[in-house]
């Protein structure tokens, strides 16, 4: 099969023909069933890998009377015991700074980047020189499904520092031989200059998340620049659900006269554009031959069947340096089988990625995702692009209330028909009653990265988050 | 001569022996005279290419009567007309975006970087694949000469945007098989943050900024961590004259406990290493084989004998994709003859380079670099690490006066003897009366860039620097 194998060695001079529309025509379109049984060796390989080499796996799968070898079939790879971000804390803890799940000598390791360790001590990443060259690959692979092509110059806006987001995507555009533009994000000033180098530079793509395009797009207005101006074909994004939120979609495909693209997963899945949608397939595909997803039960960790929804597990088929196998993500989102628009036969989450289990909101018993009001504000006339959610108890009831921002366009006095009309469709879609509240343009500041917008005031929730998360 | 070619092909394979202390030892150590005959060589070579390639060159070289084998020697050489940055600049502007300097196919540009363009239209860098190939053994190979290993783990605290030096030390590191940690920086908190992962992952070497390297010093006090605990052995800075003025090297290697050198020129003449010192030599080496560096008589361009101050013109001879040939930086500084303590037979500029043309201010017709103001006041007790120079005219006479923080260790009562001790010795080393004035600790903002500290009041400064840029 095109070049997959374990370890995987990909030859970097390898382009598929122009006119293709696939980069591996038969790993891309093979029958499923066919696919699950290749999948099922590489997991194999994967386990006897990790468990000969960290001692962090051999461990854990001893304690839970699980081998490489028994693994026989799918079903039998989910009595793997799930792997928790707090462990991997704990392995890094132990066993600085890398963790004891390094399955490479430290010589190999060629970067370093990590979470942002703004709940606790950071994780690092340990990446091995042989990694970065089969992320550039995988990167380059699904670029191209994206409708990405060597020259096209590739902006990348958002920071270049721990977060694997702009590197990941740098290192596919850099293997697709892509012009790269790293130009960043995060410092004062750096929107403008941006909106102007989009203007200067004419870039055929855009990187970013999807809150940062629809703010950059206010200050190049600001600039005198017109987004549509900019000539972008494709824009694609990660950090956010936005690019799979159908609205949030349309707004930045009509702001930008570009195709918007979803992709992503998270900084520990390097490769993360695993889960990925292509130029005709909106929603993300799971490239099931470079990352294994597993949509489970989140508290068996089984799989649900397709149609239903349940929380990511992650598991590395051609990473070396610090394999994942079975991540729980806390990722929520539903599945369904393909062939997508685009013909290729992975899975696929329709509507991307649509929260975290720690995102999530309880209100009266409903589960809530924030980017559920999201979605249902980019529909609404009037609405100014920012807002924030507030979760309080004032007595024996949780109340929700979603504060908007007009529009400029809007004057005053059309405030209160906007109120009305977000109280009822945010209600409509939530299933919970909301309060609207209508506040002044710009009231709130844009971000350059992921958007926070929920405000939970409740004491009971600092408790529940911590069950949730196990 | 050891992969000395034109255009250059690297084995990106090749490491010297670990136990050598050069990378290259003939291209390294070569009789100067023999050097600069192949340098001669070189040069014809990379004009031929430019003048068949460039309408840029081959239309301005015309026009000042130039041809490319007209040149014999290296005095020949310095007919060749300079290229000004705002020619660089209309010359994009003509021919969008690269400008009609531009040698490859668009097809080969790997990636854009740019300049920051805060006095106007920025100037567009386009490096082809090979020339990142080039720049990266260019700068593993100076790194080599730092003390740098295979293995060694690198923090990069500098913003990675159009900026090249982060860029520069990233593509060094990877081609040195070094652990690369591209932190970054410019954005909220992050300092606080690079201050715990140096704690976490004790990196053997750093690259940012001097003025930064204090600053971060200050913030990872804050948190409670010593930063000789960080445990690394070499820093290694450009962006700013410090890391070659004697008393901020002293005391950002007594802060840190670590080896201080110097590099850089500036972001055009990428491979910006080109001028950097090496492990045993204090300020800048003219690595002449990789860039060629001619200290300038700033009026007629012709280079001025070694003892000798002047400005600097430089001449890549390793680039092909934008070629700089006599590339007029406005950089200032003297030169004198090799070898250094390393051993290697370059010329070195034994102060780095200590200002530019347009950073000079002329007081009362002295001319001071506000590099030496910093100088002086990092050598006096009770310094608070930050201050400003003032220009201003109040009648007919300029004045200077320098605005100097008051450490956090001394009482208020000691500010007058801090601002007499600074006006003494600030006077005695510029030659010119400067008035000095104590503020609280704390008073002005850190950078994580490049410090910008001077303030000129003068209506007439304007003129004069417009002149003195020509």
């Amino acid at each position: 099969m095109e070049s997959w194998s374990w370890p995987p060695q990909y030859d970097d001079g390898y382009f598929p023909p122009s006119g293709s529309r696939y980069w591996f025509p038969r790993r891309e379109t093979m029958d499923p069933a066919e696919r699950e049984q290749a999948i099922l060796q590489r997991l194999r390989e994967v386990m006897q890998y990790a468990y000969e080499r960290a001692p962090f796996y051999r461990e854990k799968w001893r304690a839970a009377g699980v081998v490489p070898a028994d693994v026989r079939t799918l079903a039998d790879f989910e009595q793997v015991p799930v792997v928790t971000k707090s462990e991997l804390r704990e392995a890094q803890a132990r066993c600085e700074p890398f963790g004891d799940y390094l399955c490479v000598e430290d010589s190999e390791v060629m970067r370093v980047h990590g979470t942002s360790g703004t709940t606790g001590r950071p994780t690092a990443f340990a990446i091995s020189r042989h990694d970065w060259r089969t992320i550039g690959n995988n990167h380059a692979r699904i670029m191209w499904a994206m409708g990405l092509r060597p020259g096209d110059m590739v902006m990348i806006a958002a920071v270049f520092s721990l977060y694997m987001g702009s590197w990941g995507a740098l290192a596919g555009s850099e293997r697709l031989h892509c012009k790269s533009f790293p130009f960043g994000a995060g410092a004062a000033g750096m929107s403008a200059r941006c909106a102007h180098w989009l203007a200067l530079t004419k870039p055929a793509a855009f990187y970013g998340t999807p809150s940062y395009a629809l703010y950059l797009a206010e200050v190049a207005r600001e600039e005198g620049l017109d987004p549509r101006g900019f000539g972008l074909r494709i824009m694609f994004f990660s950090g956010e659900p936005g690019a799979s939120v159908p609205a949030t979609r349309e707004r930045i495909e009509e702001t930008y006269g570009a195709r918007v693209i979803d992709c992503g997963t998270m900084g520990e899945m390097t490769p993360w554009m695993s889960a990925g949608g292509s130029f005709e397939t909106r929603g993300l595909m799971l490239w099931q031959d470079i990352v294994y997803h597993e949509v489970c039960d989140p508290e068996s960790y089984r799989r649900v069947p397709y149609g239903s929804r349940g929380t990511l597990v992650y598991t590395h088929l051609e990473r070396t340096s610090q394999p994942m196998i079975r991540l729980a993500s806390g990722d929520v989102s539903h599945w369904v089988e393909g062939p997508s628009a685009c013909g290729r036969t992975y899975p696929v989450l329709p509507d991307g990625i649509y929260g975290r289990v720690d995102d999530m909101i309880t209100v009266r018993g409903e589960n809530v995702f924030p980017a559920a009001v999201d979605a249902v504000l980019n529909r609404i006339d009037g609405y100014g692009g920012e807002h924030r959610i507030i979760v309080s108890r004032e007595a024996a009831m949780d109340e929700l209330i979603v504060r908007v921002e007009a529009a400029q366009s809007i004057s005053r006095d059309d405030w209160p028909g906007l109120e009305s009309r977000v109280q009822a469709a945010v209600t409509r879609e939530l299933g919970v009653r909301v309060k609207a509240e209508v506040v002044a343009p710009g009231t709130y500041p844009r971000t350059d990265f992921k958007a926070r917008r929920v405000i939970d005031d409740r004491r009971l929730f600092d408790h529940l988050a911590s069950r949730k998360q196990g």
